[in-house]
């Protein structure tokens, strides 16, 4: 069987399981962790009134706290401390109450300290109303602190 | 006296409180709009243990909602509907819970269309958070429906 | 046959050239456009020595410069006058002199005003050494004006 | 008198000059550095015609030459190797052939690794018609190799 992979990925589970534990403000928004693989995110949110901005849509804001999720949980994975350095997001469509969010991170480039992360938030109904891309700094120390290692989980 | 510079202040006030009482999401934040002139707006937010992150400091989504919500008063505040397009933002230090945070949004550029806006996010004791840019995108309509016009407003 | 792929195909190769032609910028740094169709675009380069900074590498706006030029044709590609309105890169490896560089341009979103274009850059060994994300603005008038337009070309 | 003012202004103008002697892309593109100062620079182009677009006029790729030139050297003005990690460039004019562009750098920001820079490109008449940031990073080495620290040059 392919145990680096499945080991990575049980890996990287459970280290967005420890951030997530201590993660207020995802867990404040109703975001959900829906996938987690080595540098590959997929985070969940549904749009609340206390999102809307006065226009009567989701704030901006809202979706790009969802996509710097997927991002910081993608940038994560293998458990090396990894901060949002600078992130740019583009708004292609009003997104109503109600609406299901679905934001996907994934890695574009992953150098000796710094990366470039892309995440594409959709509605359920697959129209795109969001593009993020994040350029992640790599810091000492560990995501989730205390977690062992990606080799003490081959057993997976 | 200065009627047209204290008229547009005056009607940049009204925009933004007709914005703000439709604004679920900046009151749900807690932010505060506490300055407004043509362009420009001053907005406050204290960092409430809702908005940190794994790392127990302020959710990086969190500087760029206060520095968002600085751009669309500041580029709406002459009541013509306007976005955001992009934005780009630069963490540049972390934040612990209880800090009061304060956004500065200057108008950099504005066209006929399009328009650019910096902001700038500190800490009480000056330190600069992050460092947000908005490149700004106007609509049809107004940013708060059913007020009245400038010249309306001459008597103040 | 598949007239309407083939056409507007061929529709996108008449206004790169017709943009060609008159691009003095593009001509001067030797960028090719090696592959057009709508809302795509591959150009190519070779880092010459007059392209080298002060560390001996490629200057880092020689590469905004290719892939900003294969943004360009992407988005104009349908002959709607189209413009940049702003850009992203990301610099992710350094390139020495004498590299070919190619960057594929793709469409990511476009509605009736704006869009948004991711271009990637590599080397000859498949190395991505910049990303760069555009986001475009589209304007009156015609990309390569007094070109026939897309309907014209069916016999192709 | 200020020694350490002057040291500094003497030393960074001394790195400039270190590093504009092997800089081929910014004298190719005519750029010359017009004041240079600790974390501040301005540049200098003048438009050509192998800088114009197909469009007829200066390629946004230009401007962002002459903005990334400015960035360059103030963000290395104190001879510790600094690189650009990711920029973002807004357009907001089209520029003529035959302008004189002026890019002032400033320090927005700057941290043990990473800094921000602000550079605002203007013709001669004042229009405002680039804003540029960029987000830099520190490597190990100096911007000009074997040149004499800052102490060294007090007798300034």
């Amino acid at each position: 069987m392919g145990a680096n992979a499945n080991g990575s990925g049980h890996f990287a589970r459970a280290v967005a399981a420890g951030m997530y534990a201590h993660d207020n403000a995802a867990r404040s928004w109703g975001v959900e962790i829906a996938e987690i693989r080595p540098h590959y995110a997929v985070a969940r949110m549904t749009v609340r009134d206390d999102m809307l901005n006065s226009h009567g849509v989701c704030h901006g804001a809202m979706l790009f706290a969802l996509a710097d999720t997927a991002f910081a949980y993608a940038s994560n994975s293998e458990n090396r401390a990894t901060l949002a350095n600078s992130c740019t997001i583009t708004f292609t469509e009003a997104v109503p109450a109600g609406a299901v969010l679905t934001a996907v991170a994934e890695k574009r480039s992953r150098g000796r300290r710094t990366g470039v992360y892309d995440v594409t938030v959709t509605t359920g109904k697959g129209a795109v109303v969001a593009l993020f891309r994040g350029n992640s700094y790599e810091v000492r120390g560990e995501s989730a602190p205390g977690l062992a290692g990606p080799r003490d989980t081959s057993e997976d």
